[in-house]
């Protein structure tokens, strides 16, 4: 998907909702569990409850291959589900020597038909070139959400004044176009957003870590945008597990429709 | 398994050799291809051919995930083809958030039955705690290989005189024991193993970039040993593309065997 599409939908439904299908057998509710692909089953019924109200579904892919063969099944169907105008992000933190990437990409843009995919930034360009094909996106790992973004990514390089995550992000930009470029931003500390929205003007940021609450979500909108909304603004667990029982599609769809009326107010 | 039944293997066999199972349907003998599980069938004549003459397998992910559902069960095989006496390797380059680290870790250690899996340190110690498990390892990505590697791993941290790999080194000493920990470490530079040697005195390195080369193997050899031999040397291509014909794994067997000669004058 090119960027006037994914913008297009942006404005269509006054959302920029990323939907993660974190789907763990573990948490999905039990009477899915004799169903012949519950994680399919629940996926679909809760593409059918969100569709409406985000732009964007991520998989974390690590969900699914931790189920075998069956879960790279269950992954493609799932895909396949997804309605054709909706982008879709293989959430795969991939990243190795070049003829390695270009399998990885191979996987996830031809063997599924993923518009995107997360990558590590750490072993470079050659390791990052291979995912930008037409229409296809890399969401390159910038400033993470988790406690260990610190260990590395916030150091100060080469006695510049920048930390690793914004040499990442400013010397990628010299690989790929801000049409096939998306980061990875943490919302957890939203002030440093507008940091980096002033490192990557015109840069998609996906932004995980978020959940239905309206304030993290405000800051996030104010800071983040550009003149355009070039965020996707990533809810898993608030949304796909708002009820362990039968009624999970109903009150999914509820809490969509509760950050898309939030986002509503900034587009 | 184990540091001390590694370290067994590799005295037992004067051998520190890696074998990638970098296994490509467009590369291996086209006899194959009419074989029900080409590369499981590829992958067995090979582990025949080789396993006298080295202590670890890397079958490297991506070509197998490249493949879709069938690939990860010709993976699946594979690792219950290899030897119980030889170490794997899952070359996967993985590293997300803890939750999702940990399913990872279930994919490869539980649902497979690897011993180790190699592992990005963008996003730092949550992102690689989850791997640690009795007798499993962690090989983490330090200074790997390809051009890419001097983008972000050579740059200097904190004004310290450090350059991030070597950060990444001394941090990630404090989050697991040598007997949990490996570090990735390009053979392209071989002068430099003598130094991350100093930085990591007790640590397994696994050295890719080496292909059937006596002068590159023996100073990896001189520069990376410590007393004991803590080196796992990988070759993929120069191996298990040896030939293109029938004499495929005759010829990958006469190729380790030749690597194996050059590690016993050193061990």
């Amino acid at each position: 998907m090119n960027r006037a599409s994914l913008y297009e939908q942006i404005k269509k439904k006054g959302s920029c909702l990323c939907v993660g299908l974190d789907t763990d057998l573990q948490k999905i509710p039990k009477h899915l569990l004799s169903a012949s692909d519950p994680v399919f089953e629940f996926n679909k019924q809760i593409i059918d409850a969100t569709h409406h109200y985000c732009v964007a579904y991520k998989p974390n892919i690590a969900f699914y291959e931790a189920l075998g063969p069956r879960g790279w099944e269950s992954l493609q169907k799932t895909l396949e589900y997804i309605p054709k105008d909706i982008f879709t992000i293989a959430d795969a933190k991939r990243g190795d020597i070049g003829n390695t990437s270009a399998l990885y990409a191979r996987a996830f843009f031809e063997q599924m038909n993923f518009d995107s995919i997360t990558v590590a930034p750490y072993m470079g360009e050659d390791s990052v070139k291979p995912f930008l094909m037409k229409d296809k996106w890399v969401i390159l790992l910038a400033h993470t959400s988790n406690s260990g973004s610190i260990d590395f990514q916030t150091l100060e390089v080469n006695s510049s004044g920048k930390k690793l995550y914004e040499e990442v992000i400013s010397r990628s930009q010299q690989w790929a176009t801000p049409d096939q470029l998306m980061y990875v931003v943490g919302a957890t500390r939203s002030d440093q957003i507008a940091n980096i929205r002033a490192l990557a003007p015109e840069h998609f940021f996906l932004v995980p870590g978020i959940g239905a609450q309206g304030g993290d979500l405000a800051l996030v909108m104010k800071h983040g945008m550009n003149k355009q909304c070039v965020l996707l603004i990533n809810s898993s667990r608030a949304i796909i597990y708002a009820s362990a029982d039968k009624d999970f599609g109903k009150r999914a769809g509820e809490e969509a429709m509760k950050v898309q009326l939030e986002m509503a107010k900034f587009l």
